[in-house]
């Protein structure tokens, strides 16, 4: 599908893009740089890359198609160091949580007749670094595309084809619509979880070990979000302030609702949206996006030592 | 280990306990009530019990053990049916999430020579119902129980064995402690599920379409804990408010400065937290609270369809 295909930074997602891309034999060759000479040399190891360079201008060289897997909040800065080196009529991209402050980031840098199309698969887990990726990641996942006005049909059309033989579903939408999108489904429910681990980290009443103990009545859900890359989701929340805010402003309200409820002891709200909520669980499995097992299919008993 | 054991209640709990009973055959018979004769008829399809009663009094009968198995609400009005036909020397349990309330309830019911100890299983999934229950649930969970002063040593240490052959870890503590440790480690977790599922259906400006699309960025994981039981919870929170309520006071104190951090650009904040949240995490895991596999061991690609 292109002949050179580069991945800039090597963690979860890169690595899963080239597992993904081996499967699929979609590259010629595959061409990585992470900042990390250990990252570079594992990723080798493992063997989703073809070649590693020690700068990420020399891996961009040449390549067909450019994909930027790294936190947003250093988009800008390593497209800035690749721009000299690109081809022209080369596709860049990224994996970005955020894509309005990416493509005010990266956009300036981009030279006349490279086709700078920002993308987001929404798919991933709680690990992180080469070791991660599988190339499974992607299957059934949607992946965002956000053309800029202006862009070349054909190329977001070639975008979407390699999203689609990553085992991608595909959507378009502006970058700011995205944002929004992207705040309620992921952002706050990111920001909520990393928050109430850190509540309970901080009790005094109530003992670290207690907390630990007593997880599994519903406190370890959050713990496996709130185990995410600590620098990734830094940037996503320093470059999408304002949805975010104004979706955790919505939270917050509702919130306070459901606080008065449980204060006046008002069981019939309580019992009108833990109805409701129950239908968009059916809806999301129906729609192929979770597994329909209870617990997520976690292991019981003997076998939940799981694949370890 | 007992030559009779009621069920009072034959949803996820109660099926369940039925399950591991006839694994560890730790019951001469199991008798069972539940208010529905839909769910009578299930669980004798099942064969989780052996006999099933129409009125909760003639299922207790005669019982060695009597374990309530039903939303915290109804506890009190299921002990005073019962407490007529209760077995001089005969153990009441429950299993409820609360337990300062349920002692409130129950106790007053409990007549002379029978020995009312409180428990909680900390284990479940988001399914309800007579169908919904596997022996394995219990497994490696912890089970908490809460005797009152004066309780029977004998009679508490008996119920212990039980738990343990039902695969459980037992703890002691009391009443008002639990329900502290609970409110943070399962009630407030389930609150926040909750309404940020409530808060994502409501939205005008990003569709439900959209919500339950890209929902793999996060939000499912919430969805689970918000399709569990919404009486059982609702009784939860109306039995545990001031718990309920002191807990989510210091999140929303902790959610406030994520806020203001965000608000004001501050990533060493939320750096920080990100990172010792992921300690967490890995404590649970070794401490066998958890599944040590990526996404809770969904399944990936091809196979996500799942058992189903």
């Amino acid at each position: 599908m292109f002949d050179k295909v580069c991945l800039i930074g090597l963690g979860l997602i890169g690595s899963s893009l080239g597992h993904a891309m081996r499967r699929g034999s979609l590259a010629g060759e595959i061409v990585g740089y992470a900042r990390s000479a250990a990252t570079r040399a594992k990723a080798l190891e493992i063997g989703f890359v073809d070649r590693v360079c020690d700068t990420a201008a020399d891996a961009a060289a040449g390549a067909d198609l450019v994909i930027l897997c790294v936190p947003v909040g250093v988009c800008g800065e390593l497209a800035a160091a690749i721009a000299p080196s690109l081809k022209p009529g080369a596709i860049l991209t990224d994996v970005g949580s955020v894509k309005s402050a990416v493509v005010r980031d990266v956009t300036p840098h981009v030279p006349e007749g490279v086709h700078f199309i920002p993308g987001h698969p929404i798919a991933g887990t709680e690990e992180s670094g080469p070791a991660a990726g599988f190339a499974e990641l992607f299957d059934r996942r949607w992946c965002v595309l956000t053309p800029l006005p202006g862009a070349d049909e054909a190329a977001v059309a070639r975008l979407e084809a390699f999203w689609r033989a990553c085992g991608s579903e595909v959507e378009r939408m502006s970058p700011e619509h995205h944002d929004l999108v992207l705040a309620i489904t992921s952002h706050v429910p990111h920001l909520i979880a990393y928050n109430i681990v850190g509540t309970a980290d901080d009790l005094g009443t109530v003992t670290q070990s207690e907390v630990i103990k007593f997880s599994a009545g519903g406190f370890r859900d959050f713990t496996r979000i709130a185990a995410s890359d600590p620098v990734m989701w830094r940037d996503v929340f320093l470059n999408n302030k304002d949805a975010v805010l104004e979706m955790l402003g919505r939270f917050s309200e509702d919130l306070s609702a459901l606080q008065r409820a449980i204060r006046w002891g008002d069981g019939d709200t309580l019992l009108n949206l833990f109805t409701r909520t129950r239908a968009i669980r059916r809806s999301i499995i129906d729609a192929g996006q979770d597994a329909p097992l209870p617990d997520f299919g976690r292991p019981h008993g003997k076998g939940d030592k799981g694949r370890e």
